[in-house]
């Protein structure tokens, strides 16, 4: 049953003839203030999503939760993020699921964390790490404004060092130098699980993919992935955008296998 | 802790020298073959994920549970089915997770559905439907070899028939006409919440867009994904693919608003 | 033999630096100011091609004579022009030749007659034409300081009307409706030879393509392409650009077939 | 004005049900075999360019002169070669014009020398160069049989060796290692002339693009460009096609600058 907005609620205000969005915190007494006119916060509180409501000026807003993808955009940038063209193919080779214990490292502003513990839910546990703790509190703080700061854990360390984690169920680097850290997500990986990183250029690339082979992945693939806006105008007609963005980094995945052994018959 | 691999277990065998893929279940006294030998159900069971097991001729093989990706691209297939590059844009759009409801219309072949179903987790569900019986019954045998036939509830129905569920958190359409059943579809979504729908060609798109708009739908937004595959070799270089699927569909998403009431003093 | 650049030569001066460039005619006296100094024609006429020049602050700028492309980017605009990636796969298809005859209806600015009159050479002709006077000025002004006036005739005529030319080797059209004038263009053109046009939306494209068969053009092909800028920089690495233009138009082709007759004794 | 097709033209023969086209030179007495009936070459003499002409079984054929897109296509293939989505681009960039000296280098099968030879026209000249001596004879008869064997001169010489030619307008390297014929490509370049080349590997474009830079060529750019068929059907709609050429190569080009002099009096 859909819940009305509520104080403490997120919501994303959308200015109804121009479409620029807005992410606010719904508090009693609080005013939200645009060059289109000044909001109470108390008169969003008890609408339904998706209600109009108007400004002083009487211009209309519509209010909304906000879903993932806004999370994600809005979160306050110290870094690049992820966008999602690249992140819904990344969360599909990971194989996240609700449950699931995932490891990040390269938490940057936390727009991807936000996404895995989104989807892994309250019974599942992203353990990210970073090696700068001014990007980290910064993220920590978009995670907590998600709602999602129970089902992270957070730590400070630099890509070589082992993780203080087990048999996760897959790991996502998001690194400036990824194969510094290939080994021991390795090491932190279940047997079978997905790796899946992001670089770049291609010789990070090649890099990567390299450092992958050695240490044991296999089935790796990679991709890059193009999104163009499209333009559907009733009168004017369907045409693509004349700008899009043009290239974010290769995606890399890959499998863990364990060490084979040739068994003693097979004369190979 | 992961588990080893057991009878009954959907397993990827991967030919280690040419990659090829091949989906097998276990089961006891059974054998794979291919035309690089013979494999015994009974020696894969026990050995972890990521094992190396070898064929009766020597060749190795890697054993792997298969993940989403592979259970999407390993269904029987009756009609084209969602791509990776665009199933990932579409879930993070509706705002999949945990416990989520979601409504589907089109379930072709079941590869979507077994995906929104692998993301609901057990405590959500999926409620698709299509309007072929013959289809329908393929895909959910298809959804129940992926294991999760307890997520999914199936029906037959026409675009434009009411759908038979109430206030559900997402609904993505898969359909020739997808307009046809846009009404409906906002019938059913509770209020705020978005509806995304892929079709092919330009004309389907102007009309789909046009119908979201009138029947309420805000923030709609279309995009095209392209993926093209990089190839990685160590001593030729790096350079993309030669070829690559060129399109599949345009991808539309917009939300759910609510009938706007102009307040009585707003004077506009 | 290569002549150094003399008075009347346009030359493209290019800040070394930052890599901007500027288009100047030499003339006895005057200067060339920009804010990183002054340059004096009279110390540029003499050099070779490829020369670098310094202004009075001790700057430098490489002295260049444009290049067809410069050429055609450094119109005065007054619409949009078509872009070198479109522009090569058009003179392709047009099977442009010296000598040749080509007709132009869409003139804009005259970047693309500029290329045409390159093309065709002293001995060839490019009948171009337009709706609007006053662009008309300003593109036989453009192609005037590319020393191709004497390569162009131009005329003021709205699309339906019959072009004033006959046996033409090629027709390219860009216009918000070229249906209209693909009638016209046919009864221009010698029998067999190649029609362009360029068109922004599918719906223009649709009706494009459809007017071209019911005229009796065959072979009719369509394309769009996409330019991404690649950076190559040694330390940091390769990569393709972040922007890029993501769209200018479809491409359409065909040739001009003539009816056919079918023979008496063929019982078809 | 128009001639009718003779004895000694090639001819593009149009089977108009499928659109399958072949190049085809006319002789006396003889005959056009394919799955759809005979043509005898002397029925086809006589006739006006986009004619209809009827095979004995009484399917009808369009018989065209080719194009030069028809020609660089209908080459004999020896090795891969260049497309017209980058063949337009990169005489663009070239400057080609009629009565220009064009240095190519890695003549494959001519299918790129035909089109440089078609724009520089009979006042023009192409010297082209390949180090296999039997893809040259390959490509010279190509070359011959588009009727421009006098407008081409070739040679057998290895990339690194000074070419026999001074102070050509463009200079184009198709070659594996285009590196290596930079320096001598320099040499025989007028001052403040282009050379663009194209190769498939992120490492071979970072090493040219360094040579480039070394050897002193500036305005360096790099792009790719991708070419997708569009599909436009009157009833099923308009649609990207499915497959498309997802990469050929990526084009370089620059411009030969001379070294610089700092004047005794700059100060800098």
């Amino acid at each position: 049953m859909a819940q009305p907005l509520n104080y403490g609620d997120d919501v994303l205000l959308v200015e109804e003839e121009k479409g620029r969005t807005f992410l606010v915190r719904l508090e009693p007494g609080k005013e939200f203030h645009s060059h289109r006119g000044t909001i109470a916060h108390d008169g969003v509180v008890g609408q339904p999503e998706g209600s109009t409501v108007f400004s002083h000026s009487g211009r209309p807003f519509l209010a909304f939760r906000p879903l993932i993808g806004d999370r994600m955009f809005k979160v306050k940038r110290r870094t690049q993020i992820v966008y999602p063209k690249d992140a819904g193919w990344i969360v599909l080779t990971l194989d996240v699921r609700p449950g699931a214990r995932v490891l990040e490292m390269g938490t940057g502003s936390g727009a991807f964390t936000i996404l895995l513990a989104h989807l892994v839910g309250p019974a599942g546990r992203v353990h990210t790490f970073d090696r700068r703790e001014e990007f980290l509190q910064n993220a920590l703080a978009n995670i907590a404004r998600a709602g999602y700061a129970d089902r992270v854990e957070a730590g400070i360390l630099t890509a070589g060092e082992p993780f203080p984690v087990n048999d996760v169920d897959a790991a996502f680097l998001d690194l400036p130098s990824p194969w510094e850290a290939i080994p021991a997500a390795h090491a932190s990986l279940a047997p079978g699980r997905p790796l899946t990183l992001i670089v770049p250029t291609a010789e990070q690339l090649k890099e990567s993919v390299r450092t992958l082979a050695e240490t044991g992945f296999v089935l790796i693939e990679t991709v890059e992935l193009m999104e163009r806006p499209i333009l559907v105008r009733q009168r004017e007609g369907v045409r693509p955008s004349e700008r899009m963005t043009a290239f974010t980094g290769y995606l890399v995945t890959g499998r863990k296998r364990l060490p084979a052994t040739v068994p003693a018959d097979a004369g190979v």
